[in-house]
Formats: C-alpha cells, structure tokens, sequence
C-alpha cells in the first residue's frame, strides 16, 4: 500500500511537472524557413550588397534621389483597381487594430500612394529611385520567390524626349558600369495605336498589344493563330508585317511610319530619341557599341504604358531575358489624387535576382569587398594590443579583423584566415621594433615589414 | 410619352454606367499610412542612408559580415518560448496557404534560428552585423513607430574577455566615426549574482535584477520601495550599496569585489577587460576620453543576458537614453537546436531612430553626399549634348543632374536647382571652344572655365 501510495504520487509529480515544461518552455523548435523564402549567408549578401551599391551609385550621379514607404499599407490602397494576379498573390491580414492591411507586392503603387501624398512636397520633374523588398505568394514550384527585392526608378512630372532618353541612357549606364554589353529594344505604343487605327483595330489594341508580348515566349506561329483570331487573317498578316520590321534604328523608323499612315507626334519622338542616342554614343569614340535598337514587337504586358516602352538585353547572354523594362505612362498618381492635373512619367524596373545570375554566369560579380587582414591571436592576453595595431590599420583604409581565441599552432589561425576568403595574417600582434611579421597566405611566407610598408603591400 | 420613354432609357444608361465604374474602377482612394508608419522624403532618405553606411563601413573594417533573413517566418519559430509582450506585439496572420506566419519583431530570434540552421556553413567565432527592418504593433501614441530599422552584431562562438572587449570597442568606434562622444557604462551580472548570493538572494535575482534595470527611469526612492518589497529593508540597503558604488573603474571594481565575497572568475573578468581598454585608450595619444566606466547599476532587464551587460550614452546628450546596449548571452540557438554544444556570444543592437534624432539634435548629421551641379537645359533638342557632359563629369567623379525641361529664364532653372540644395548650374550645356559657363549658385556669379577647370572647382 505504501509502495502504490508512493507511486501515485511519483505519478502526479512527474505529470505536474511534464504540464509544467510543455506550457511554458518548447524545448526545441525546428528550425525552417516558409517556402519562396530565403536567408542569405555572408558572401551572398555582400555581393548582394556591392551590387545594389554600385547600382545605386550610378542613380546617385545622375541625380536620382531613394525614398522608402513602408512595408504594410491599407489593403485599399495597395490592391487599387484590383485585378486578379494581384489579389491571389497579395499577403493580405487583419492587424491587431482589425485594419484591413497587405504587405507591398511592388513599388509602383507605393510609388503613385506617395506621389498623391507628397506631390507639395516634391520638386518636379522629380527622379527617383527605390530598392526595397516586395512580396507575392507566388507559386514557389516554378522557382519564383516569394520574398525578393526590386530596384524601381522613374522620372515624373516631364513629358520631355530629354526624360525617355535620360532613363535609356541611365539604363545603359548602370549596365555599363556593371561591365554588361546592352541591346535595349524600344518601341512607342502611340505609334503602334496609330497603326492599328490604320487598319481600323484601335477597338482591339489592348489584346493585339498583349497578344504581340508574348511573341518571344510562344513564337511567332502561335502569335499569328491569336491574331488571326483577334483580327482575322489578313489583318494578322499586317501586324507581323509591322513587328517584323528590321533593320537599323531609322530603316525601321521609316517602314513603321509608312506603316502608321506618315509621320505623326510620335515618330518625331522617337527620331528625337534617336537624335540624342547618336550623340550620346558618338561621344564615347567607338568604346561601346551603339545599345539602342528599334523593334516594333516590344509592347510591354501592362495596360498603364502610353508612350515609349523598352526592354534591355544582355548580349552575352540574351536568352536570360530582359533584365530592364519600363515605358512611359499618362497618369501615375490619378486614382490616389483629386487634383485634375496628371502627372505623367517615365520609369523603369531592375531584376536584381536575374542581374546576379547572370553576373554570376558570365564571372562579372562585383568584386567582394572583403577583409583580407587578421591579426593572429598568440596570446590572448595581449587582446588590448591587437585591437590597437588593428585600429593603426582601419584607420589607414585597410579592413583588419582580430582573432580571439588564442592558438599557439599558427597553422590553424592560418587555415581559418584562408577559409574566410583571407590573404595576410598579421603573426606578430604588437609592434617589435618597429616591425611586423606579416604572413601572406597566397605567396605561403612570412615577410618581416615597417608598419608603413605593411600598409602598401596590402593596398 | 416619346419624352418619357427617352427618360427611362436615359436613367438606364446612367445606372449601368455608374454601376460598371463603381465596380471596375474606383474613382478615387484617400492616399494615407497606417498609424505608426512612415514614408521618407527624399532628403530624410538620403540621410538614413549615409548614417547606415557609415556605420556599416565601421563593422566591415572589424571583419564583421552581413547577413539577412526572410520578413516572414513561421509564427512558432518567431514566438518561440513565448511571453506576452511580444505575443501581442508580433503581427501574426494566415498566409495564402494557411500556414501560422508572422513578421519578425527584432533581428535576435531570427538570428538564434539562422544559426541553428546554418551552424555547419558558418566558421566560428563568427561576428555579423545585420541591419534590417523590423514590425511591432506597438501603441503607436507612445511615439514609437510600427515599422522600425533594427541594427544588430554579435561575435558568437566565443567566451573569450577579448570577444567582449571587442564588442565594447566596436561600439565605441561606430560612434566616434560618426562624431560622438560616448560613455560606455559596463556591469557584470554574473557578479551582481554572486553578490546577490552572498546575500542569499539567489533565487529572487531575477526579479532584484529587473528592478534595479529601472532605476534610470523611476529614480532611486521607487527603486529602493521596490527592492524592499522583494527582499526586505536590510537586503534592499545593502542593494543600494552594491550599485551605488562610485569612483575610477579600478575602485568601483576593488568595492564591488569586496562586496561579492572576493575575486571570481567573473571580476578576473572585469580586470581583463580593464586591461584592454586601458591599452586601447593609452595609444591614443589622449585625443580621445576613455569611454568606459563600471557601473554596478547597470542590468538589462532581457533574461537571457548571463555576463558583461552594458550601455552607451552620449556625453553631449546624456538624456537621450542609451543609444546601444547589449551583453553577453549563453546559449543562443538553444531553442532551435538539437546539438547539445551551446553557442555562447556577446552583441549588441543600436537604436538608428534614436541616434539620428540625437545627430539632428548635435547637428552632427553625416553629410548628405548630394549631386549639387546640374546642367540647365536652355534648348531641349540639345539633350544628347547635354548627357554627353554630364557623363563626362560623372565619368570624373561628379555626380551631375541634367534638367529636362526647357526654360529660356535661366533664373527659374537657378530656382530649380537652389529648391534641391545645388550648388552648381552649368548654363552652357556642351563645350564651345572648350570653355564652359558655370553658374555658382552661392556667389550668384558666372564664371568662364575649361573642362578640367570646372572638375577642380566643383571637387
């Protein structure tokens, strides 16, 4: 009886305290990421980070200014007109104030909210330009994430051939200093609306424009079976005659005005384009192949372009896409606006994921930026004086990361400065008379050096 | 009747219409932000850009890498042990696939799981910094946002006093960096709990620990009515006692010894640290104050600090708070891992919103890094012309805006161009007989200079 009493209380021991450590401490909890998402380890996101830098610096010198809106708005505002794709892929809650809120899938309407918003707080024409994170439930199976950063950059408030020209140019630029050879393909939708009219289609143009878009994925076969059906098969006939024209910038400007029905508002615009790009890459004597290409089969999916639209290809590696898109559109910020008078601009969008596997395949990632100097941790003791020998470095410009745990066998501080991606480590912490004892990792020696002469070798 | 028959179809047509607009197109969306949320003008922008990347030249010339995690997690993995606060803080929601996810809170628990998951890709010590935004539906008339930029770094993987120290001298550099002078107010909890034993206080330290952490904020009479309330009239005195100690780091150090029963592992500590920063500080030439003063007051109230604690003040603004505080932890992945090897480390997070509120109030903003010269656009056809010198001084280092919009009174362009804090205006906007006339918007004059010329002067 004892034993059974003893035992029941065991027992309820053993349950009091199973309850107990279930309810307020999980002991483990699996570590997982949700599907479409990622973590990025220190050498991606330093290239990461170089590649929005160098990006961002060549915004900066043409005088593009970032702004930044936040992460969650109202559902209202983000889903604007709506539209299905948008409304199945927006992350969309209740917040704790029972707001109906989403999370930002681009920064187009961010952009337009913003505009509306600060539109006498901003001086125009303004240009600016926005990195930041978007998400979208996309399906994670066709290898799309569905948390990635996009790079938007636009001029509002100028219908100026100076503003198209300035974001080809910026386009061409950015890639050039990324060390990528271009092809931008531009077209103008008003010209090809003005063909359509010709042919009496205007009633039809958003499908025609949508149908030719999809002309490099599907093929030309499969284009002209939606055309035909779209416009029967003599009018089918005419749009491939239009698309296909080819040629140098004016040989098709000119066949694409015929067709068009003679010159008009916007083929000046696009021979004023034309004007500038000859200039612009005429200076350059010789060094960079003239980007720019005219191609009438460019029409861009979205129904908010109106004018100029483009696509930008690598020449070294096409079949990635284009990696730049953008045109010219009537009125950003209308459905956020009372005011009557629109603002127009024109605009472009970077893929910054299909940017770096491409630098990635062609061996052009920006260079890493790393610290490639330890100090080696001999005594640990002496920790005060490594921090002051690598404080004597910083402060020369050059990166220097101290060790921390002590190891008397150099050759393991070695391995681990080598796994890091490093090449010199400083043995000899402290000065010595005046000298250090610098291992180079690559040449595999030892060199005895002046601090001053530490510093050159590394630079 | 003919006249009413017309009115009927009228109304007909009005209420199709109408009803066709209400449902497909929204007129008009109020543009606004949630509470506690926040867009930045381009200036604003700019400056939080350059704090940022000030800062992170600071940690990468330490060897300190970045990294980044997913907004979204599982809700189970960001909540882990749980506890209030941050449960009704966290904004937490169902995505599209029915899947408990949340928006990351701070960069900690995110990290504890990134290590977890990631332990055999990383070499250790391992020291990263991580800067990234994080959600938080506080109450937002408190003036604290929802959406916030957190900035963390750590050195885990290392119990060394020298991974302490380096921690303790980072911060210190970061904020010299940056123009500021700062107070590093350092505590050992490790020794309050010896003293706490001593006292036979053990088991109470966590509640006599979080009491004390509130002495800044509530005042020494409320701190010491609650410590009598925890410990008694005796107990609470001698607490008094214990964090009031004053003078040198040396003398603080010697009393606080006395009072915890002796030297320990914990103050051998302390006395190490001493060391190093007496080296650090000494090689400085007196330029610089030492930073760091023992102040036994000094807690954090976060539970899972087990060593050094510490925090940052401004000498100039002491007011404002401690703009960078942290300590030293015992087992970071714990939760999240099955390895029964726990990840020791120290870190730190600062707080950018307070520390750009404390440069404006310094006036120690860093430098806004604008492009201050653009070039005037006195005839719109002359556009490619005008690109091809701003490329040539942006190719020379100066960043330069080209205007878009034609306008005969150069006065307006000058306008323009003072409004986004310029400098220069380039009013001849291509080289004629290689002279170029440049406006300095500052002396209100125009100056006559060759190419080479305006670089000089601008830089």
């Amino acid at each position: 009886m004892e034993l059974f009493g003893g035992y029941v209380f065991l027992r309820i021991l053993v349950i009091y305290y199973a309850l107990k450590y279930c309810k307020n401490m999980p002991v483990y909890i699996e570590p997982r990421l949700l599907k479409g998402f990622r973590d990025f380890l220190p050498n991606a996101e330093i290239i990461r980070r170089n590649l929005t830098e160098n990006i961002e610096n060549t915004f900066r010198s043409f005088g593009f200014v970032p702004i930044d809106t936040p992460a969650i708005e109202y559902a209202e505002i983000l889903l604007g007109k709506g539209g299905g794709e948008t409304e199945k892929q927006i992350y969309r809650f209740k917040d704790n104030g029972d707001r109906d809120v989403a999370l930002r899938f681009d920064l187009t309407v961010p952009f337009a909210r913003y505009v509306a918003l600060h539109r006498n707080e901003l001086s125009f024409p303004f240009k600016r330009y926005h990195i930041g994170k978007v998400w979208r439930g996309e399906n994670a199976q066709r290898g799309r994430y569905r948390e990635f950063t996009q790079c938007d950059f636009d001029i509002i408030g100028s219908d100026s051939a100076a503003a198209d020209f300035e974001i080809l140019f910026l386009i061409r630029t950015v890639l050039l200093n990324l060390g990528l050879d271009v092809s931008i393909h531009v077209n103008h939708r008003g010209l090809f609306n003005r063909f359509l009219a010709s042919i009496s289609l205007s009633e039809k143009s958003a499908d025609i424009l949508r149908a030719v878009d999809k002309l490099s994925k599907t093929g030309e076969e499969e284009t002209y079976k939606n055309l035909c059906e779209l416009a029967g098969d003599t009018n089918a006939k005419k749009i491939l005659d239009f698309i296909n024209a080819k040629g140098s910038f004016t040989e098709v400007l000119n066949r694409i005005i015929e067709l068009s029905g003679g010159t008009s508002p916007e083929s000046q615009r696009l021979l004023s384009l034309r004007d500038f790009m000859l200039k612009a890459c005429d200076s350059e004597d010789g060094k960079n192949t003239d980007p720019f290409i005219l191609n009438p089969s460019i029409t861009r999916g979205l129904d908010y372009y109106t004018g100029v639209v483009f696509e930008t290809f690598l020449n070294e590696l096409p079949d990635i896409g284009s990696i730049c898109s953008g045109g010219r559109y009537d009125n950003l910020a209308g459905l956020y606006s009372k005011d009557k008078e629109s603002i127009s601009g024109v605009g472009s969008s970077v893929g910054l994921d299909r940017l770096l596997a491409a630098l990635e395949n062609l061996n052009k990632l920006p260079a890493a930026n790393k610290c490639i100097t330890a100090i080696a941790c001999c005594d640990v003791e002496k920790s005060g004086d490594y921090q002051v020998l690598a404080q004597k470095l910083r402060l020369s410009g050059i990166p220097c990361e101290v060790f921390l745990e002590e190891d008397k066998q150099m050759v393991k501080q070695f391995i681990s400065a080598e796994k890091k991606g490093m090449r010199y480590v400083i043995i000899s912490g402290e000065l010595q008379n005046d000298k250090i004892t610098l291992r180079d990792l690559k040449a595999r020696k030892n060199i005895e050096l002046s601090f001053e002469d530490v510093i050159k070798r590394i630079k």
